[in-house]
């Protein structure tokens, strides 16, 4: 980024605009991983009172300080995204980038719902959950995360998309076995697919089960067959994961 | 394939045969895709509406779609058989091929169950999901998948022997213990395997449970062991298939 | 074993006893596989039966047949375990090595249940069931996993460890938490230590589970926690056995 | 630790405490071992009286024994830690060490309490237990376990992180579908916070479970999602472990 501004570096004016790039964006040598970490922690209060909210028997001055901490964030909020956008090299850039859109959906709600109740709709302020990722010390295990999933992504693909056929063929099996039992419970695939997705996932809530003969030793086949499936993918990242992190260890020894 | 056209190559009606084939196979360099894809979604669409077909209310509007949605899928895919048929360069090698057959089924019990009932069997149509695993981009992913599995086959018999006799064990084990406390839940080891495959699936409905002492601590004893054992052949895929994708990475840069 | 009848090998009888040897642990090249598995079936055979006996509506007729076959089985084992001892090279040896034990413990239930009722004992048989896991084709990969367990064994074990640790801790916290609102279901840490199994495993039947607001948060902590220890060995034993696979391979190709 | 007493190695006394040091650290080659495997048998007593005095029906003699071990127990674990303090070869780092808060913590309740009741307190006395992993044998495995740690605990952060994200993302959703049809169940995102809790580490205890058709899809893909992301940590932790492992033995290799 130093290049955008390699003119004008002898201008205090856009020194001062480098240096409130440099903090928010946490790369400022002296005040970039503080203000970050305080922003961490603003936006996970944030989340917090968000959740707070929605609590049914709240006294009158907790509401008041709800309200309070709404007005207050909201407008820290927006005097980021104001200096976020000034301190861009390239605005429009900045605008129509994913975390710049994600910065002015975190704040749009609040001064739409001045005149209409758009309270819902603040739910979007937890995109901004997403931002504490940035933070720099794990900036290197996301980048390995990344680099890890592109590798074996064909793979994670194949196994969704053949979890989805196993949870799919086995709602239909199940309600072959257990519609005539349980009319109620598996009265269609749809209604089925609730009992293959609490099953193949292992939850097993326990609200509809399969009663029939037939029924539960379909579910033993699905069981053995289904999780083998679903539980690859996670143990695939992990993997890969692995190898990745290894690769980069092995490369940075033969540097040394 | 291209060997078994190789007199005819400069007859049109041969190459036309030809393209065709390579059409329904997805190698035509410009069509090829396309088709692939269009399929895809139809395969999709009919697993779709085979699922919305048992939904128990629906409008007279409704069904009448669904009767034409049926009509139409059938002919499309009887289409698409006997251009198979027509195009394949070994005819009856296709028509007795693992495919040959699921593309039949899958249409078959449409034309019998215009005489008799035989809408269950339609269900045999599902198969074709797995022809999507086919897709171009997925090949590779799918073929490393076949090398991972029969690198370990021998570990996943083991392992799935394994898991079979620990289940066993399990319900013979529970049966001794919870079958005089809850006679009408473990009446015999047959019911107890229910019990033993909802819990070292760790699926746990809750419509069988011990309630004994006994029957307590033997569970803890079988969970413990046993989903040290039957979550192993996931890992054991996934790990495998880390493998399998790094030693052909490890090739390609060789070769490079 | 070739060595101990060395000195014999003109002898009919020595010959005849040394096949026997080798027909019954399967090496002899004609009659081995054949002889491993017919008795594989048998052993399968013999546990379904010992299933079905527990079926609480049996007919007269089926229970004659259960008992025949209950003698011809202990026959036909019978049998084997006298030409094992019979054939065996170094007798004693074999009589007190643990499949010795096993073969002799899986018939005499049978023998000193004719006095007396000892009809649960014959569960034992069911040790059998590992014999099956002998089978030629499948000793590579036991022995791999044998390998695969001996590389890891002291990291299972303080796996182990560490989850029953962390099993009797939740057991200890839930009891402080929930003792008082549900004094029947966590009567005692032995009472909360049932909750804390089917917990952790994520087996979850809901015969028990925490409702205060603390009990909950104690939960919430237990499992991210808790599951991360106890879900560990099943992915040490997958990725050691696929090491184990992968070190044998490279040497088979160091070897080529 | 040879090097504190190098000018007192004459002393009888000073040999004598440092004998002391040795075996309560498990390194004299004689006794080390002995009191390192009573200590850990004493610790887990210990642990299982505490469990056993939470039983509600325990008779007057019970508990008089239990009464006696209370106070034998403290009594040794007491002389263990004044001998710990007075043979160690820098007092004052050993009291304000981890494990030396520890020790102490293990017996100050019992003195406390002679008073006031503090029984409540002892429970951290299992805080112990952990010491069992100091056992000699263990230490190869533990300090391969630390390396793995340390080695992916970035990825580790991040994935607990996103794993606590999801559960508060899960909760928000969830308290939007379903909070009116079940307001009793779902009453705010903390309550619905149970919910994401129970079913993304698919324990589903079935206490709480969506009914609305919105929050039955909604869990859906939370699950889906959700699994992948939770479980990984456990593989990163079993494939990080393995390859640790794998890099010890290569380098011993490398060098014999």
């Amino acid at each position: 980024m130093t290049e955008h501004w390699a003119g004008r570096n002898l201008l205090p004016f856009a020194l001062s605009r480098r240096k409130v790039h440099a903090i928010l964006n946490g790369i400022d040598p002296i005040w970039g991983r503080p203000f970050e970490l305080v922003w961490a922690a603003l936006i996970l209060l944030s989340a917090f009172f968000l959740a707070l909210e929605t609590e049914p028997k709240l006294s009158e001055t907790m509401r008041s300080i709800l309200a309070l901490e709404e007005a207050t964030i909201v407008s820290l909020f927006s005097t980021e995204y104001i200096l976020r956008i000034w301190s861009a090299p390239k605005r429009w850039q900045y605008i129509f980038s994913f975390w710049g859109v994600v910065d002015l959906l975190a704040i749009l709600p609040f001064y739409l719902s001045l005149g209409i109740d758009l309270r819902g709709l603040r739910a979007i302020r937890l995109l901004r959950l997403f931002r504490i990722l940035k933070l720099v010390r794990f900036v290197d295990a996301v980048e390995r995360l990344r680099m890890a999933f592109a590798d074996i992504k064909h793979e994670l693909l194949v196994f969704a998309f053949m979890s989805l056929i196993v949870l799919y063929l086995a709602a239909v099996g199940i309600y072959y076995f257990e519609n005539e039992a349980q009319p109620g419970k598996f009265s269609s695939v749809f209604q089925s697919l609730w009992w293959a997705v609490a099953t193949l996932t292992t939850v097993g809530y326990g609200d509809v089960f399969p009663i029939t003969t037939g029924g539960k030793v379909f579910t033993l086949f699905v069981l053995l067959i289904g999780i083998g499936i679903i539980s690859v993918p996670s143990g695939l990242i992990a993997s890969s994961l692995t190898n990745a992190h290894k690769r980069k260890s092995e490369k940075k020894l033969e540097q040394d």
